[in-house]
């Protein structure tokens, strides 16, 4: 048994506060610099490389940390966590998204039900499904072949799998795996579904309701959009939607669809890309092969979380340096900022993922903690965000440590040279030079010009942005998440910090109201 | 005379610290808290308003705000700007943005030109080439109208463009003022053009490359590339390209281009979206009419900047109860949060022209100040960030203030009703409902379903996203920024933090490089 103790008990962290700042600056020039970034680097899956060199950690801490994993059991807590424990004690579920695409351990039976064949078989399901699609056995009532697939969700049922899709879109229609346009419906606001249907041919569009309860009101009531659309077009709205819910849902025995495929409580929504929520959306808009091969290449990654030795477990060295920043250093944020615009929305699914999950107060056992969680996570693509935020970054009053993910290789392969280099060497020469930068900083005598240097980053390198080296780069992060969480010993599979606003929104459309919520209903004219 | 000093030298600063700190979730409970929405309230122009209810001030706070303002004599400091003082002192340039859409003093005079003279003058022929654009006097080679325009630029020559297009885009298809789709080339990833002009029929797509100096390497190369596919599709680029620069830089004067129109040293790019950066685009877009009721949204907001009376100068009530968080109340970040799909892309734009402005370490004099300068901004538009991380600002262990944004009727006007509620209704109930809960929270004994409360917001509450309110909501934060940049005593309108990337990364294509920047260099194979 695994025991669960608030992070300013272990003596390890006691040990971790006294050791020696490092001064990132001097470590990263000369001979120094080069050494650590050939030896601050650990192997990944899928040709990814995890590289921190230009963290402000040095032997002293690295062991330190060692330490802190031994005696935080991160290992041990994974190894409970995929065999089916119930580590989201707040809600009393098992936590079984690594599930989805491996079998890390023990067969784990919930339920009555081997969960990983579960998972398979909806897999298989929606492949069939997709298939069938995609050779014109599954048609509108024309029979005609769909064209377009519109996922209706929010939240994790939207912020992961666009985030995915976006990341493939343009590697699929590169290698001919693209096979239907995807869309996304999320927002309540009324703005974005008509946005979205006047802009597909709805009479060949297929639609991805996903809601693992079935009651999610944003995406209730974007149905309801989605179905007056097709009854306006004349259209059977059964024959054009499909669900992803659990078995439990209202949804799943409902006529109104063509099809479900199920998911459970086990797999929390900002986790769930990698599951049917993901993979119906993906393997209609790529194909089942491709949605394999990004489960895949998560897999190989999962394994190395594994891993006791932190030197040769990224997820879990990323964690623990973050730990170091955020309760040593005392850094608030962390910027996440990818080199590729294929990730354009990846921030944006890693800042649910992480905020969601470590943004909490309490330990797992409802117990207020005295040391501060989860940071804030954002960020843009580079080369962009130089021309944006990356002044504050560089020259602000505040050190925020920075995530950097960079490949060789683009997607597309179009491109040009220019004064003797390419963009894409230009692209991977800035963010070369931003962690130099960041590290080093530069010395001016005008101190308006000056950079004070000393700004921490980690980079994942890749050769190419590929179904497997993104299903690599999602395990990476969503492990990392994990470990952070078990290092603070906080549920990261909970949420309850979304339920009041509901329930205050609920009050305000019931017109139950008082005092300040009903002055502001009032300045809205609800 | 105006006179420059660090905020921590000023008196009413002092007195700001002595100030009693108010308990937010107990003035907003009750009556007190419905007295304070209906108070705490300033009109901003075009129907919006800014409401300051749920921020941790009452009185005494705004009295010593009031003193703030005064002695750093804030609104004196706006009138040496608007009458052309040199107040960008770093690059020893005026700082004229506000002049590119009204005249709010004296008539300014640089370089022997009458600088409003010269910006309506480029608004009036963008206008013309426009108008000719729209009714066929100019078109392709063989006649044919340009149906797509695409902005290559970045930064500031994308991020503003790029958010005020898509909060536009709907609007202008609804009200029948759409007259060609804009798309966008900023990253120098060349996925970024490759997949855009993917995505587009180049014969009949006019570019608008922008650059202010004709220099920067990521929108040369990305011009180059769309050269490229313009020459690959058998077409004369110079017929199918525009330039937005300055009349000094290379690109003025060239016969590449259909036409050129002009910015000038005086207008920084984050601040430019008024000027022909923005014009530029957006007329073709929309109409110069359209443009010319943005411009005219953000001259009357710009009005309300001049008055001296802090309770009725939204943008300095902002910036200062701003100031009062970050540097007395001492949190790290500002979240923006719309709630309006079409702002989907404000809050990346506002992160520019916040963190680039005011991410600084030295006052305007170059010397190193002693307290901390502009926050971190993030945002994404509610209520898509209730199922993601609104968890974090609800029950994390850091408070961050909220910039909340609402309007209380959609642009489409296509909506369903559901469960006694349109979704336009849901959309506004959620958000009055998320101020109160962050506000006032709600106790229970299960403290893992606890909500502390004391989480400070503000709204902009207006009737619908239109061209007007648009420019006005703009002008208030480029206001609120610009005033915080003088409280905090540091220039806004350079950005020194950006340069060392861009000599490293020279450096790494030049292959001058050693020490750590030659071991990053060699991971990317360049």
């Amino acid at each position: 048994m695994v025991s669960w103790n608030n992070l300013d008990t272990l003596k390890s962290f006691k040990k971790l506060e006294s050791t020696k700042r490092v001064d990132l600056k001097a470590v990263m020039s000369g001979e120094s610099g080069a050494k650590r970034v050939k030896g601050y680097s650990v192997p990944m899956a899928c040709g990814l490389s995890f590289n921190y060199a230009a963290k402000a950690v040095d032997e002293e801490v690295l062991t330190a940390l060692e330490e802190l994993a031994a005696e935080a059991e991160l290992t041990e807590k994974f190894k409970a966590l995929y065999n089916g424990e119930v580590i989201n004690t707040g809600e009393k579920r098992l936590v079984l998204h690594q599930l989805t695409r491996g079998m890390l351990g023990d067969k784990v039976v919930a339920d009555g039900v081997d969960k990983r064949e579960f998972y398979v078989g909806e897999q298989k399901k929606i492949a069939d499904f997709a298939n069938k699609v995609h050779n014109g056995e599954i048609t509108n009532a024309k029979g005609e072949k769909f064209t377009t697939v519109v996922q209706i969700g929010i939240g994790g049922s939207d912020l992961g799998p666009r985030a995915m899709y976006i990341a493939l879109e343009n590697w699929a229609k590169k290698t001919g795996n693209f096979k239907m346009e995807a869309k996304f419906i999320s927002n309540v606001d009324p703005d974005d579904a008509a946005a979205v249907l006047n802009s597909v041919d709805v009479a060949h569009s297929i639609f991805v309701l996903v809601s693992k309860s079935g009651t999610t009101l944003e995406t209730l009531t974007n149905e309801a959009f989605v179905k007056d659309a097709l009854k306006n077009a004349g259209l059977d709205a059964s024959k054009h939607m499909i669900a992803v819910t659990s078995e439990t849902s209202p949804l799943a025995k409902s006529s109104d669809y063509l099809a479900a495929f199920f998911m459970d409580d086990y797999i929390g929504g900002r986790f769930s890309s990698t599951s049917a929520v993901g993979g119906a959306v993906l393997s209609l808009a790529f194909g089942p092969d491709v949605f394999a091969r990004f489960l895949n290449g998560a897999a190989e990654e999962d394994k190395l979380a594994k891993n006791t030795d932190l030197r040769k477990n990224p997820a879990m060295l990323d964690a623990l340096i973050g730990v170091y920043e955020r309760n040593i250093l005392g850094f608030g944020a962390t910027a996440v900022l990818p080199y590729s615009q294929a990730l354009s929305r990846f921030p944006a699914h890693l800042q649910q993922a992480d905020m969601e999950s470590n943004g909490k107060s309490v330990n797992r056992f409802g117990e207020p903690v005295n040391y501060v969680t989860g940071p804030i996570i954002f960020g843009e693509p580079g080369t962009n965000g130089q021309h944006s935020f990356y002044q504050l970054l560089h020259q602000g009053t505040d050190i925020i440590p920075l995530q950097f993910i960079g490949f060789k290789n683009s997607q597309i392969g179009t491109d040009v040279d220019i004064q003797g280099s390419t963009s894409q060497q230009k692209l991977c020469a800035n963010v070369a030079a931003q962690i130099v930068a960041f590290a080093c900083g530069k010395d001016d005598d005008n101190k308006n010009k000056n950079f004070n240097g000393g700004r921490p980053s980690s980079i994942i390198i890749g050769e190419e942005l590929t179904p497997e080296s993104l299903g690599a780069l999602l395990s990476h992060f969503e492990n990392k998440i994990m470990f952070q969480g078990f290092t603070w010993n906080v549920n990261s599979f909970d949420q309850e910090g979304v339920q009041l606003g509901k329930v205050l929104a609920k009050k305000v459309l019931a017109h139950e109201t008082d005092g300040a919520l009903k002055e502001y209903s009032d300045l809205f004219n609800i």
